[in-house]
């Protein structure tokens, strides 16, 4: 028997409903998912906790990278893919590169934040040593616009 | 009676001590602590633990920031300096715009993975929101290089 693997619109749902629950609970509604393409597994889920934990460094690519790579006592993971509901800051564009991720997947682009398309392009620079493949904007693109510009609308 | 303010320099051989312990555990040698200046209090001291912790992202930049931003319960902490041995990379300037921090004091340069005056040059970008004033090298750059090129030296 063999286990289909599921495609990788699945993962990216499962980085929004992530982005849900942080808009649920007041944060900022990113969400992401590390997984094993390999495997199909999902390695860690998380969304935005900076408001929860008072962490400025709290972002949802980061919390999935520290958990996977401390608990599997690997710093670099150049197996995993990442998918994310919006394009990485600068921060989580290099941690992705010091984590060695393979492959970046990328729901809604970010022109006031971003650091992969936007800003000092991190990917771009003499200074970054790994450079993930990168796939985005993709599909989900609008549903995660919605969900960031519902939670900015409300709060205005 | 009034109680003198350590000079700036103290705080970074703080943190060179801090990157002398680091080298001793074997992990890249830089130091950072975090200082409120109006008290001269050192609020936090740390290096790096990528290799302790097998966490990609546990710059002595980071844990300083996120140990005092947890323990305050303070997502930003605008009244805070940063002393730390080696120029910010990308993910350290972009979590210490994050937190609002006032000024980075930074020892050496780091053309090969900085990001405040190398590569992307987070805090000059429009997708950077709160740039804090800087000041460095200092005069702590030649202690701060040689830890680092013993360091290297050792491990070629």
């Amino acid at each position: 028997m063999t286990i289909p693997h599921p495609h990788p619109v699945d993962f990216m749902e499962l980085a929004l409903r992530q982005a849900e629950a942080a808009a649920a609970r007041a944060e900022v509604p990113v969400g992401a998912v590390l997984v094993d393409p390999a495997t199909g597994e999902v390695l860690a889920a998380d969304h935005n906790r900076v408001e929860e934990w008072h962490d400025p460094t709290a972002h949802a690519e980061m919390l999935v990278i520290r958990a996977v790579a401390t608990s599997r006592r690997e710093k670099r993971l150049p197996f995993a893919e990442l998918y994310v509901t919006l394009e990485p800051c600068a921060m989580c564009a290099a941690a992705i590169s010091f984590a060695r991720l393979r492959r970046v997947h990328f729901a809604a682009p970010d022109p006031k934040g971003g650091g992969v398309l936007h800003g000092g392009r991190f990917f771009e620079q003499p200074t970054c040593h790994h450079r993930p493949e990168i796939s985005g904007p993709t599909t989900a693109e609008a549903a995660s616009a919605e969900l960031l510009r519902g939670f900015f609308r409300a709060r205005r």
